[in-house]
């Protein structure tokens, strides 16, 4: 088969469309033939070096992918081949074929094309894991969601409003706040322009945020916490503004308030089951019903991955970049 | 009725026991005539002049007695005048009497003395709602107690041992360790000689602290980061250390943990509540079969707090300090 391989790390070129040896479904595991893969940031560290996949994990770039089952390894039940699916990955997403533990796939929602499912498992596991099921979101919160126009920012805002939380996002255009607007977002705070404690502050009437997802890391950790209301939970997610931060306790115990900082690659198998298992469970729901749709800002070929990272790195997308297999 | 005052913040000398108006039980309250309180580091604060009492709540110290009911206010109903009582309080428990909401207060456990009782409301719902309600610590898991001697490391390493956790504590002295390990802890660390990073991850194969109960604030944050097991989960308490440190957010998100920070004063009469009953239905039993008990260092006359701040500030004691009304 073919598969994006990093034979130097470096820039988009350093991704390379390249023959390589097919998988095979080991006990447990769902080969499945990729349909499409979708970009997330963590695929570019991995491209520059930074980020070396997990003990066992295939080598190639790709945490999500849709496709069909091509074959079952021993002991897996609940497949047939040629079930269309889409998979939460360790790895392996950019190539024609992948190997798959059985409890990370996922049918494909009723009415979702196949292709477009590729954008669903990493920002839906992502989001319910860190929203939903350690930070507790509940009816009536505020949700602040920092980057409210990526593919993460656009699942959040959709599920948020799906359980009836209120949702606060920041963004860099105008544009992309229109978008996150039309997705149901509430607040919109355009933060090259306006200071996100005022605004949410301002929108709840001072109580600030109950719950934030955070991407940014050290360079927002305090006013993060400032934007915190009382019970509130800060759930970090990526550190695009770097990784050591002042944290004022003061400010978060007079708040009696929590923050969490998880990645969903490291997870053991069992735990991205579990997570797998819930998000079948509370989100597929809201996918077959149409209430919730993957946010897709463009396709483009795997074989040219560069073109997509170099996409993704310029920030200008709303939602997922997809990888089409040629 | 007598209760100390605070004219003046300052020294222990600033402590005053003082004629004062006798409070009245309001709607849904329990007054209570005060056997015994017991100090806390708060109140050393608040004489000091650092640490307001919260809106409403009585201006004299005490955030914990023993005694017997005196009256009921309008609306309250399970107590009786007579019934031997111990409560948490916002305020007030420096006193010959105090008016406490009836959701704070619990009934003395079978054959605990009705003083030692007052060492117990604090110590037993801070305990329970952080490392319990908070951070879930779980059979077979490990705690970290910091200041392992004290009254809230007393109670925490009993309640952890009781439902099969290990325990590791931090302590500045040998005779102070030793008493620990009376209690039940299996892990003894003298913070002025020993790594307690290094001494965590030797005693648990590497692996950490899933717990860690944290009365330093600042000063242990990133120690207390590097020395958390795979998710897990540090609650803190104070900030004995100072107010703001460095967070390690790759740390964190690394091992997938979390970090809360909270107050049971500040807290709301329904939290407070809730906490008191969610005691009350799990550690009271414990207490009442003898497998817990509570941990006092020595009593001391009421209208002698100062000498009892005294003992407190310089550290000496192991367990609470009671004060005794005359």
């Amino acid at each position: 088969m073919h598969a994006i391989t990093i034979p130097e790390p470096g820039g988009p070129e350093a991704l390379v469309w390249d023959e390589v040896p097919d998988p095979v479904a080991g006990e447990g595991e769902v080969l499945v033939e990729v349909v499409a893969g979708a970009v997330n940031r963590a695929d570019i560290l991995q491209r520059q070096g930074f980020y070396d996949p997990p003990p066992g994990a295939s080598p190639y770039p790709g945490l999500e992918c849709s496709g069909r089952v091509a074959a079952l390894g021993p002991g897996v039940s609940g497949w047939t081949v040629g079930d269309e699916v889409c998979a939460l990955l360790s790895g392996g997403g950019y190539a024609e074929k992948v190997a798959i533990p059985a409890g990370q796939l996922l049918p494909v929602p009723k009415g979702v094309d196949l292709k477009k499912a590729a954008a669903l498992p990493e920002v839906v596991c992502t989001v319910w894991s860190n929203v939903f099921m350690i930070a507790h979101l509940r009816p009536g919160e505020t949700l602040l969601v920092h980057g409210g126009s990526s593919g993460i920012g656009t699942m959040a805002i959709q599920l948020a409003k799906a359980v009836g939380a209120k949702v606060a996002v920041t963004a860099g255009t105008r544009e992309k706040l229109e978008q996150c607007a039309e997705l149901g977002a509430d607040i919109l705070i355009n933060y090259r322009e306006q200071d996100f404690v005022a605004e949410v502050k301002k929108a709840t009437d001072g109580a600030g945020a109950d719950v934030i997802l955070d991407n940014m890391g050290a360079k927002y950790l305090d006013r993060n916490v400032q934007t915190l209301a009382v019970n509130g939970r800060l759930a970090i997610i990526g550190m695009q503004g770097g990784i050591k931060g002042e944290l004022n306790i003061a400010a978060l115990l007079g708040k009696r308030a929590a923050i969490s900082a998880t990645s969903l690659r490291a997870r053991p198998l069992t735990e991205k089951a579990a997570i797998v298992a819930a998000v079948r469970e509370h989100v597929w729901p809201l996918l077959d019903a149409g209430h919730v749709r993957p946010v897709v800002d463009r396709e483009l070929p795997m074989d040219d991955a560069a073109a997509a990272h170099r996409v993704v790195e310029e920030s200008g997308h709303v939602g997922k970049v997809l990888l089409v297999v040629p």
